[in-house]
């Protein structure tokens, strides 16, 4: 009988048979490279190669079909085109083989033909135990074993080094992109498995398996959407065990971008700030490019526990101790002073025109007495000032004992076991302590923006640690929902503890009028009631500051009128106290067809779209992590008070929002969509209320809407 | 007699002679590299190595000592020591020496004694016609003649070609380590020069004369501080005459920064923000970090005439087109659709599953068929979408033609004369591309980015030979200023048709009542009115919306009465319109010690300093120039009004902020500092009013202020 699914993956990267279908003597043809490569990588199973009108392949016995192999391999790489391609998958499926890797093309990335064959082929597949990677997958690459069953060009230009570190990739270009890259800086690499069209196997559920190889250090993902993000967290979850980190380039962040990733891998365009959100969540590192994402990968090698981001800067020149300072500051990575014993030690060594606080700059003088390098190393080793070092080699070489620095400086880092990164831009420099297994940069710049990133990144895994993240399910599928005006907005909201501002709903002018002298004869704000229209400032919707009863009554004829003359049907009129608090907020909240409940909290009232400041939080969340995300916004510097002006109740806006965030993961509640715009926020221990609230609520069968009369 | 100071500059660079004193026999001490630098980079005028103490120095006869000469050298380097140096200057002066280039440290960057000893060689030597480059100075290097007494290490290192470019850095590091870069991506460099302390000559000065050699296509600068914006302008306008663009790399953008420049070069602080518009009122593009100023260098040198910034992307990966679209997005370079027409002859060369819009996507077909990359560039080059491209071939080598590639690419690029960048992250990709001639980046991310800046220059460059940007003078040394109060502040203003809201000054309880009356008895803001502090919210000294007589009788009494609590005396109490308009704006105003007449505007209001949103404006400027500064401001979106509004009178806000540019630039007004905030912007044609106001003014000698009695 089949295997366990994710068993199935883990035999793909660790097979005891490989089959190819359309088997080719050229060993750079699709259907040649995998058996080329499966032999000279030292693959240590069987192979079969497959093709009806051969009967010997790259020096191998070829089978005429997959009946007549003396057994049933675990993975058959399919790589005849078109209907051949269905037909091999079926026979595959039918015998029993556990995972098929489909590298032929013309399906799902095509045309919606294509993807229909796709899901058809996968179903059947799927209805009999197999696994299916592709199609239109350049294959899966395990450099730890041999098993290589890729079409990749790039392994016959890169050659390979098994290493510790993982790449998992929808794009065949960039499973081998990053390999090519990191190999050029020396860095070895395992895993560089490419997916494809991710009809059943994903990027995100092979990563799963790959990171329970002991032997990484570092996975790194290509993604060009994430359908299924509850693969991912597991991924995450797997990794957060064994302290390996992921770092993830998700493209299509842009609306260009996303347009290139549906043609390409017909990738569902996910919404970039909750991918974002998502990533941190789980701990993993959001690269920005390809750059980014290889250029930290040593620094993840090192086996450094970093305690802090306060760097100490060590050169020869001082321009560089400037670019130091500037790139750390962007970093934000204070340089704090050596202490002054340390600085007494340095200036017993150095010149007069030497500078000892931090940056230390050691100057030109270095040429006259190279060993000025190797000597101010030990006392510095035991400042408490450093929690990593830069060490910037701006020039040297003839008149230099450039070997001496390069073994000097590696024995400080293993010395101080901190993090340790080297600016040098000349090649014969880097060279030198990258051979002392240092992890070099050519300028300042990037050294300086690889180790914040490599800090960043370490300080999110510990945070995810921590508060261990629950892996999500898959959403449930929403039906179609309803717009509920702002009175029945309020009200749902109301019992749920999202306090709303005292209000009463007014089928008259007599009521209204009675409204504001029950609400206490103070200033009121009257608004038409609607659930057709969201935004009713623009059509005269809304009068504010209301504070004699004969303009509330006013307010209400005027208001009846703007909906007829807008065509639009008041449920009745609001009068509601106008309060004053600190600030306007706001929390909006919607159901993601993958990510699930997705709130938004930020800056409220009029420009939230013309000027937005918003953080995502992934429902369920606790309030910290909502008071997390408003220290991350443009305003909050107002939430202590500036200008003399008391701090604002964000204990009560946390409340407030984890309220909404229990709301949107209770599936009975239906709620599809929300807008809580403002909620207006007193100063501290004066609580905050909503005034304003959109819900949309599912229209489910058991309670259909009422029917119009 | 002594040359003009400029034409000295002029020989620095192209001199008939130059002597070194303290010439060493090592050449690879200070006081040899120069001379062994003259000789192999083929020096063609007189060398004339000077040490008392030997008769031969690296082959060459050796002089003891200046006098000895047989003329008086043009140049001449000091490589001595100490006092030794600044006997050396002295007796140079004496001589006739043009320049000198002094080599020597300890001078301003080591202590104030140091300095003293530095300023004082200066005066001593300008007194006597002759210019110093340095102290402190690596020396200068110009490969187009070989004049090179400069002694780099870096120049043993990696070898030189004359070429395009020009580097100009108060830092001897960072004079020769974009040297090392572009030699290192084969790009030829003419100068590097390396000025130091620059006690007299300095970089800004020095790259007027760089600027003038009509070898050059790029001129790069590294700046710790920049004490004389007029010698970079008049650069900046000598280069324009030849469109030779100027990028530099201005570093000391962070508090650490500056204070590392401060222990470095003695530079001082330059307002970050300041710099940015001064570099663009110039056409100077900013540098981010020395990758930046590096990375865009061989764009500069291709002679392209760029037109747009619509880019068209091509490659044989998916992933890669995904990505540039991202990266292109960032860039702010849209991705128009090929025409109709193009896509027609796309689709009947390339496979059906392949992308023909925009990015163009060959797909791994091109690995069946190499033929396709130069089928479709003919089709893609004439089609309107592009005013540049991108070329991502993500993965080549066996099995493609690598070669017919970069030759149809070139060709393609020929033939359109439009700016192409080409990403292949193998190297054996790359080098073959680069053999063509072509621009070549390992990651479309960085071939994007790069392209984008040097279009973003491109631009910059052109509105600065349009608007022909007035070359500063050096600002006048500004006495000690006073605050006046805000009725004063106001009325100066208004003087110089910057319109304050309708107030009055009061002295006692019935004047304010009657202020309210005068003003038409509609809401009324009261203010204690005094010169002894700006921020008076915090004080109680503000009352806003007092709608009644009596409202405005108490506030009198109240202000007076927090002002005496406070320990403040006030000069009375404003009793003003309180206006409402569609926006609070600010104007600020300051005179910096360097870059003279410095504007702000931006959002106003009580959080300018909690979340600043300015721009700034070096004066004299136009309306223009206001509105362009206004649109890069976050709030932007609503000066054209949103959700209804209507928009905010810009034309109005912009003659305010010219009023306040021309109040600046006039000497005559005295006035060191202003803010003025809010500055209440109506609706378009409503205009705006300034509604609080400090100014600074000069206390100058003929005008004293008036003795307390």
């Amino acid at each position: 009988m089949s295997l366990d699914p994710r068993d199935a993956l883990r035999l793909a990267l660790a097979p005891n048979s490989i089959a190819v279908i359309g088997a080719s003597d050229n060993p750079n043809k699709i259907g040649g490279r995998p058996l080329a490569y499966l032999s000279r990588f030292g693959f240590k199973g069987v192979v079969y190669p497959i093709n009806p009108t051969r009967t010997e392949v790259q020096g191998m016995h070829c089978f005429p079909d997959l009946a007549s192999l003396p057994e049933v391999p675990d993975v058959v790489v399919v790589a005849v085109a078109g209907e051949q391609a269905i037909a091999a998958v079926d026979e595959c499926g039918l015998a029993g083989v556990a995972v098929c890797i489909v590298m032929s093309s013309g399906f799902g990335e095509s045309d919606p033909q294509g993807k229909a064959r796709e899901l058809a082929m996968a179903a059947r597949a799927r209805s009999r135990g197999m696994r299916i990677v592709g199609p239109n997958s350049q294959g899966l690459a395990n450099f730890g074993n041999g098993a290589v069953p890729s079409f990749s060009t790039m392994f016959t230009e890169v050659m390979p080094a098994d290493g510790p570190v993982g790449i998992i990739s929808q794009s065949g270009a960039m499973s081998v992109i990053p390999y090519g890259l990191l190999r050029a800086r020396g860095v070895g690499v395992r895993h560089s498995h490419a997916t494809g069209n991710d009809c059943d196997v994903t990027v995100c559920e092979l990563a799963i398996v790959v990171a329970e190889d002991p032997g990484l250090k570092l996975l790194l993902l290509y993604l060009e959407g994430i359908p299924d993000p509850w693969h991912l967290a597991e991924a995450a979850r797997v990794a957060r065990v064994r302290n390996l980190p992921i770092v993830a380039l998700k493209s299509g962040r842009s609306a260009a971008g996303q347009e290139a990733a549906q043609s390409h891998t017909g990738a569902l365009a996910n919404e970039d700030r909750t991918v974002d959100a998502f990533f941190a969540e789980h701990g993993i590192w959001r690269a920005q490019s390809m750059v980014d994402l290889v250029d930290t990968a040593q620094l993840y090698l090192q086996g450094w526990k970093p305690r802090g981001r306060r760097l100490v800067a060590i050169s020869n020149s001082g321009a560089v101790c400037v670019l130091t300072a500037d790139a750390a500051s962007a970093a934000d990575m204070p340089l704090e002073p050596l202490s002054d014993a340390t600085q007494g030690e340095l200036r017993a060594i150095l010149p007069g025109f030497a500078t000892t606080t931090n940056p230390v700059d050691i100057t030109a003088a270095l040429l006259s007495n190279s060993g000025l390098f190797g000597a101010i190393l030990p006392p510095i080793a035991k400042d408490p000032a450093a929690d990593a070092f830069l060490i910037g080699i701006a020039v040297a070489g003839a008149g230099y004992d450039v070997e001496a620095f390069a073994s000097d400086a590696a024995a400080f880092a293993t010395a101080t076991g901190k993090p340790v990164v080297v600016a040098a831009p000349q090649l014969s420099v880097s060279d030198r302590f990258k051979k002392h297994g240092m992890a070099v940069y050519p300028t300042e710049g990037e050294a300086v923006q690889a180790l914040g990133q490599y800090l960043s990144h370490h300080e999110l895994q510990l945070e995810a640690t921590h508060r261990q993240p629950a892996v999500p399910t898959r959403p449930r599928a929403v039906g179609p929902a309803c717009m509920l005006d702002e009175a029945a907005s309020l009200a749902l909201l109301a019992g749920r503890d999202i306090t709303a501002v005292r209000h009463r709903l007014c089928g008259s002018e007599a009521e209204a009028r009675a409204a504001f002298t029950a609400l206490g004869g103070t200033p009121v704000v009257v608004k038409g009631c609607t659930g057709e229209v969201s935004h009713k400032s623009e059509l005269g919707l809304v009068r504010v500051a209301l504070r004699d009863i004969d303009a509330v009554g006013q307010a209400y004829g005027d208001m009846t009128e703007a909906a007829r003359a807008a065509g639009i049907t008041l449920t009745g009129v609001i009068v509601a106290r106008m309060v004053r608090g600190q600030r306007e907020l706001m929390i909006g909240a919607r159901l993601d067809p993958v990510f699930g409940p997705v709130v938004l909290v930020g800056d409220g009232g009029k420009y939230v779209e013309a000027m937005p400041d918003v953080q995502v939080l992934l429902a369920p969340f606790d309030t910290p992590q909502v008071e997390q995300a408003l220290r991350r916004l443009r305003i909050a510097p107002l939430l202590d008070g500036v200008r003399g002006e008391p701090a604002l109740d964000v204990e009560a806006f946390c409340r407030m929002a984890a309220a909404v965030g229990a709301l949107m993961v209770d599936d009975a509640a239906g709620i599809t969509q929300l807008d809580i715009n403002p909620v207006i926020v007193g100063a501290r221990g004066a609580g905050c209320v909503a005034v304003d609230a959109v819900v949309y609520q599912e229209i489910t069968l058991p309670n259909p809407p009422p029917k119009e009369s």
